[in-house]
Parts: structure tokens; C-alpha cells; sequence
């Protein structure tokens, strides 16, 4: 049986896996991130060598990250590389290793994973929608991954849904991940925090407001706070608002979500969904687009990247 | 030589054409659309009747209309027959002409057109936006067109941009297409014109601020008046944030623009261009993609709807 391999770039970590053709696990190691690209290509020869015996010599290998990957598997940029532009992964790593190497975004490998071994099994028109620190994705049209012109389709996070909104690090404006992200609902209910509102969340928070982050509001919304429910309620106006705009656009059969936040899953499914009905356009002459969340968590991006290059 | 034959339903026209592979006109006619299904019916039979001696017995036919259409082919509903849902035109039509009828949406049948023998010739990743009294669309990813899980691909005008924006017809606040359409430039132009300003705008609306239309605004703004040039300005922001929403999710090469807002092209194409780089995510990272207008004119919807359907 072939079997096929990958590593995903993470923030904090490095995992690499090998799998087989059903995304099955058959081993796995990991790695913490480090910071450069020379530190980088290191710590990624020495997973790639750890993981090198379970997979038949010559076999391609696949790695994801965040940031604009060009099809070449060139890094324009990427959150994980502040300082690093125009880094040609694939190359210097695929000459390190003897092996090629296929890079691509890790959202659009995740994406990839969970339309073929995950919560998007046999869907072809899927959007698979990231939601961490920031927000990304990927596109299945048609029963065919969407990569786009240079590689960068699924930047979601940067669809802009309030021209007044708050600034966003990229330069602009309301971006949807000012709201629909992690740091998004934190930012969310610091600003509903004054004047002694959210009380409860703000205790969780040690007593200082600007402390609060997601999993607090989280927290109090379990226990029944009334003030926390709000915000999530909020919050999930804004994540249904971008899901609609994208429906409106491409008419998925499914959103899949995942990201850090697919954890709160239950939390947030019902008010996510009843604002999609209230915003999507003609709700009522359509079916909706079923959510689901993502099946494959945090290996998600590395099983994808696996059987992409496997795929290739 | 095969030929091809289709029929686009407009607001006020049915347009028929019999065109070649290349999608060069044989023949053509027009009738006024009427009102109601009935009548509808009995007007594109009577079009089909005309051009069906240049096509050979058996032909498919296409027809293309706004609205929501299953990919069978049923309008669930359209602005051109506003009381009517579910609506098995390919059904009935087929029955009556005794051929098989192909419905599609006009924006997907004219971005088709446009990708195979216009503008967007040779372009594997393109989306094309109609820009009308409304907004419309379709996608072309990977060198296929983008239909969609239900035929839906492509209602771009319903993407909540400013989610506390003015109230859309549709139910929804703060729509693109109430900026950036035609009505869109309108409405900027009225909101704008308080105070006296705009002067020459409502000059040439005949001295009410409340009658004027794009094209008085386009109007003065060729004769360079500064305040309707700051309106076009205004509402070239409104397209480009629309544009990059869509660059974001799609990374297309190309966009084609149509619908009536593209006579003024001249006068829209530099200012479009300007707030794209300014609000399109890492800018300075990425190739842009370009930014063209449609070649085939009125025409586009009807020459889709054949190709599309001699395609099938």
C-alpha cells in the first residue's frame, strides 16, 4: 500500500505524519516551530527524517503553512516567517531531502483532507472555513480543489464586511477576522465590556477587561451568563455573515469548519445557523448549505498536505 | 458546421441568436418580454419558431434568465417574473417546442460566453461580474465553469459589504449591489447631493435631487465636474472592495466586468484599479489580477446560453 507524507507548519508546532490512502494515522511526530527560514528547513529535514522509514524511499512529501504559497510552493509571506519574503520552501527543502516537496497553504490542504477522508466525504461543492487567531480556507467546485490563479485561494479572513470596522494588522479594515475569529469574539466582548457589563466574563478574566480572550467567554456562556451568550450570539452574526457571502458567491453544499474554534462546536452551531437563515439571500427558495464542523483537528492540514503531494 | 442556439430573457427584451462555435452571430431576433409565465412561454416559442430554420432539426436550445435556477433547469425565482416560483421552465418550453431546453442563470450563461469567446479567452481562473441595475455573476476556476451545489453560483450583489448599510429589496442591509450597481451610483449621487452640492448633477436630473440616475452623474463627471468625479470615486471604492472580497476567496486572473455600467468603463477602470491595490490583502505580495471589460455586450447572455448548451 502506498502510503503518503506530510508536514504542517503550525504556529507553535511542526507535525508531521504518515498516512494512508484513507488518511489513516500510521505515525506521527512533531516538532516546535522555530523562528527563520534556515531553523525552519532544519527542523523539517529532521522530522521528514524521523517519519523517512515508514514511507518508500523516493516518496514525495507535502508541507503546509499559512500565508500566500505561490503554486510553486514559493512563500510570499507568512505569519509563521515574519520576517521572510519570497522563500523557496519547495526547493531548498526538496534539494536537502532528495526528495520533492510540495508546499501549499494549510488551509487549503486541510480542506483538502476533510473532503477526502473528513466531514466533507463525497460533497463536491464544499468551502471548508478556518477559524483561529485569524480566519482561511479552501474551495472544493465541482468536485475539484479550487486553488486559483497563483495558488492563494481561501483568504477569507480578509473579505472586508465593515468598510468602518476596526483596524485589521493587514492595513485595512473590518476584515471579517476582526470578528469571526478567536481573536475576533475576544475583541468582541472586550469592547461589550464596560460600564460593568460582563461582569462574569471579566472575572474569569482576573478582573481586567483587557485580558478577556474567547475561551472566557466561552466559559461564562456554559454557565448560563446572560451577557456571555450575547456576544456569542454576536459573534455568530458575524461568522454566519461572511458563510452567507460566501453561498451568495458559490453555492457550497457544506461549509466545514474548523480552527481552534470548532472546539466551542456546540456553543456556537444553532446561532450561527439561525443568522445565516436571517441573512442569506432568498432563504426561504434554497436549501441551505449544511455546517458541520471538521473531523480530522489539528492533523487536518498535515493529512492533506500528504495526500496532495501523494495525489500529484 | 454545428450551430448553436439560445435565448436570453431580459428585463425588457428576449434576445434569440443562432451563433457558430466561436460564438459569431448567424442570425438574431428580439422580442419585448412580457408579463407572466403563460406569456413567456408563448414568446420564446415564438423566437425559437423564427430561428429555427438556420439550426438543424433537434437542436438543444438555451435560456437564460436572473434569478435562481436549478441546475434542472426550474426558476425557484427571477426579478423578470416577480410573482412567480417554481417555475420547470425547461419543462414546459421542452414540451412546446419538442426539444430539450437548457435554463441557466444570464450572468453564469454570459461569464461562460465571455470565458470561451470573449474577454476571458484562454483564462483558466476568471469571475465575471455584471454590473446592472443589480449585480450579478458568474465563476470560472480552474478551466471549468463554477455552477454551484444547486445552480446558484454567482449572486454576488447580495454580499452584505456594510452590514449597517441601507435595507436591500431583498430583506438584507448594506448589499453590494446597493453601492455598487447602477442604482448603487445613483443612490451615492442622491445621498450626496444635500446642501447644494452636486449642483450640476441635479441640474441635469432637471433640478430634483431625487430623479437622479448614474448617468447624469457619469455625465458631469465627464465634463469634469469635481463633485460628481468624487461620486464616481465614491463608488469605484464600493466595486473594488467587492473585487478584492471576491480576489480573496477565488485568486481569479481576471476579472471581466458587463452589465450597463461598463459604457462607462473610461471613466471607472482607473479609479477601480486604484482602491483595488489599496484594499486587496498583501498587495505588494501578489500579482493582480486584471481587470477588463466584456466583449460581447448585449449579446453575452443569449451566445452563453447556446454554447452552453450545444456543450451539454
Amino acid at each position: 500500500m502506498t502510503l503518503a507524507f506530510g508536514i504542517d507548519v503550525g504556529g507553535t508546532k511542526c507535525l508531521g505524519v504518515v498516512v494512508d490512502q484513507d488518511g489513516s494515522l500510521i505515525s506521527e511526530t512533531r516538532r516546535r516551530t522555530p523562528r527563520g527560514d534556515d531553523a525552519l528547513i532544519d527542523t523539517l529535514a529532521e522530522v521528514a527524517g524521523e517519519l523517512a522509514s515508514s514511507v518508500e524511499p523516493g516518496t514525495d512529501i507535502g508541507v503546509g503553512l499559512p500565508g500566500l504559497i505561490t503554486t510553486a510552493g514559493v512563500l510570499r509571506s507568512s505569519p509563521n516567517l515574519p520576517d521572510v519574503v519570497e522563500f523557496d520552501l519547495a526547493g531548498r527543502l526538496g534539494a536537502r531531502l532528495d526528495r520533492v516537496v510540495r508546499v501549499t497553504n494549510d488551509a487549503t490542504a486541510a480542506a483538502f483532507s476533510e473532503w477526502q477522508v473528513g466531514a466533507g466525504r463525497g460533497v463536491d461543492d464544499l468551502v471548508m472555513v478556518t477559524l483561529g487567531t485569524g480566519i482561511g480556507g479552501g474551495v472544493v467546485a465541482g468536485g475539484r480543489l479550487v486553488v486559483g490563479a497563483n495558488g492563494f485561494t481561501g483568504e477569507f479572513g480578509h473579505m472586508v464586511v465593515d468598510p468602518y470596522g476596526p483596524p485589521c494588522p493587514c492595513g485595512r479594515r473590518g476584515c471579517w477576522e476582526r470578528y469571526a475569529s478567536g481573536s475576533g469574539l475576544a475583541q468582541l466582548a472586550r469592547v461589550g465590556a464596560v460600564g460593568g457589563r460582563l461582569a462574569n466574563v471579566v472575572a474569569m478574566a482576573g478582573g481586567d477587561a483587557a485580558l478577556v480572550r474567547g475561551e472566557h467567554v466561552q466559559a461564562a456562556a456554559r454557565d448560563g451568563d446572560a451577557g456571555a451568550i450575547a456576544v456569542v450570539d454576536e459573534f455568530a452574526r458575524w461568522v454566519a455573515l461572511g458563510l452567507v457571502n460566501l453561498t451568495n458567491a458559490l453555492d457550497p453544499a457544506m461549509f466545514v469548519l474548523g480552527g481552534g474554534l470548532a472546539e466551542g462546536a456546540d456553543l456556537y452551531l444553532g446561532p450561527i445557523q439561525r443568522w445565516f437563515g436571517e441573512l442569506l439571500y432568498a432563504p426561504h427558495l434554497r436549501p441551505h448549505p449544511r455546517l458541520a464542523f471538521a473531523e480530522l483537528g489539528e492533523h487536518a492540514g498535515a493529512i492533506g498536505c500528504a495526500l496532495l503531494a501523494a495525489e500529484c
